[in-house]
């Protein structure tokens, strides 16, 4: 592991970190299928590979940074439990994969979480702790329980395992694209708190290492954006809103946006609207279920945000949790 | 090619057709997932193991058929072009293959077929003609066509490269089971004509010989069933009516039941209702869209009329091309 050169206490995960969770994850979480649709690269004037991340357990990219971080830990830790923070792809990642070690979880969830999310949270055993995502602070919470119960706390995004986690997506993508003789041109991926898109930088390094990356954030929680453009972390407005709940954190992580500032090439913004016009494209064309934080990525192809102009662009789907009624209003779009 | 026992004109296909087919569509389809689901299995009290063939080329598995299909054909015979007649799958498929050979296509469709069926076919560049489902036969208006243009027929289920190309799907089954040291107590296969199964069929016959394989109907279109109980192919009544638009065939083909009597088990039928609840457990679970009649082998085991008992059983999701009206009404049973 390096040390961050901004001093942080933390070490940077690596590449090799990357290729350690790979090990950890074979055979535990699914390899997920590159997709694509020759209608939809003729609509966007190009090519369009969906890395379809929905299709993971427990429907999201994050089952695999979880997996990982449990899985690193020492038997006598991880013996003491897992507790989380997550608006809920995170939260049924550690459920689940917590459930796999035989281990206890709690996971500290927004009151206004999609509800399925909640449900499967609890359904994989996890027991629930519930705060108000514009008041409270869902780190303290989950921190003052931890060392109540003398349990690991496992971060949503900021943590090198968590990240390295993430990162498996890009060694598979890359691995995807070179069974089919592709470099692409580009690689989008959703942006939270940019545990995801900088697991895959790091994974890209040496197999695509000039192939620019952008990380893709939904209007009004473009803290990653602004962040690179800064060269400061930055910060989102408190009243800012958006469906893509998975999207939502106040601002990118020190270890992640240490990683995405040398790695990215840049960050994209898609409106909701946008991200339902994916949505619906993705069950059109790809038939998957895509949430809304899930489909910024494709947004931004199907958008003309990032125009293709004949280009390979490989887009991440992070997730599939969305609520039926949603769903439904993002397909009277077609 | 083995001659069929009943003295039929055409031969039958075998186990090493199917791999022949394995060889032509490779890098050309999609090898789609094995899925599978923690809360899924609980709520069955099995495990369900899901071949997502929605994910596959246009939408459905048909396009193994197709592409082996047209593959088969001398370059000559190609060149003069393709018709077929199909719902809309099959339709699609075609299209698709006969695109990627750069030859000229063209499909009979029903007026009532799915508007995005038609729709996609015409996109793929086929010319389509339309025929009304209950009282023109759509076989003689494709033979007529098919005559004048000097074009070739592809059968979408009563022919040996058709069944073969669908057989694809044995094999990957076989082989993503093996990966994971599985053996299936058993195999569920959605059954309109009886291509996909009858080529599951011989797919498994070597690496599974003792699995029993079920083919799965919608209410009304039990002919499969009918004729695998009195040993003679039997016919559906003109007046029954489903939402599963791919499985409403008149009868099992001639071909399809001459293998599917000697390898199938039996048969289970499966109503509308139980095939929308099975598209929307497949949405929350899997994050897939799977059609009504992409659903049913999914929909036998979740309404119990193939209980698991703690068994595991491969259940094929055929396909995933459905209108959104149609799917959010699905979605209205969450």
């Amino acid at each position: 592991l390096a040390t961050p050169t901004d001093g942080g206490a933390a070490a940077l995960p690596t590449y090799d970190d990357v290729v350690r969770a790979a090990d950890r994850i074979e055979g535990h979480a699914v390899r997920t299928p590159l997709l694509e649709s020759s209608l939809l690269n003729r609509a966007v004037g190009g090519r369009l590979l969906v890395k379809a991340e929905n299709l993971q357990k427990t429907g999201s990219f994050k089952f695999r940074g979880a997996y990982n971080n449990i899985a690193a830990l020492s038997e006598g830790v991880r013996a003491g439990g897992v507790v989380a923070y997550s608006s809920g792809n995170h939260a049924q990642a550690v459920a689940a994969a917590a459930a796999l070690f035989g281990v206890p979880a709690l996971i500290v969830m927004p009151k206004d979480a999609p509800a399925p999310k909640l449900a499967n949270t609890r359904a994989y055993g996890a027991e629930t702790v519930l705060y108000d995502r514009y008041s409270e602070s869902r780190e303290e919470i989950a921190q003052e329980i931890a060392a109540e119960r003398r349990a690991t706390i496992v971060p949503p995004y900021d943590h090198p395992m968590t990240i390295a986690g993430q990162g498996t997506i890009g060694l598979e993508i890359a691995a995807q694209c070179a069974a089919d003789g592709i470099v692409p041109d580009a690689v989008l991926v959703c942006c939270g708190g940019g545990g995801l898109v900088a697991g895959i930088a790091l994974a890209l390094e040496r197999p695509f290492p000039k192939v620019p990356i952008y990380a893709v954030e939904p209007e009004g929680f473009d803290d990653t954006a602004r962040s690179l453009e800064t060269g400061v972390r930055q910060t989102n407005a408190p009243e800012a809103r958006s469906i893509c709940d998975a999207l939502l954190s106040p601002s990118p992580g020190e270890l992640t946006f240490e990683i995405n500032r040398r790695r990215l090439t840049g960050a994209l913004r898609v409106s909701d609207d946008q991200a339902l016009e994916a949505m619906a494209a993705a069950f059109a064309h790809l038939r998957i279920v895509a949430e809304p934080g899930g489909a910024v990525a494709i947004a931004a192809v199907l958008s003309g945000t990032f125009p293709l102009d004949g280009r390979t662009v490989v887009a991440v789907c992070s997730g599939g949790n969305v609520e039926p009624g949603l769903f439904s209003q993002a397909l009277e779009r077609l």
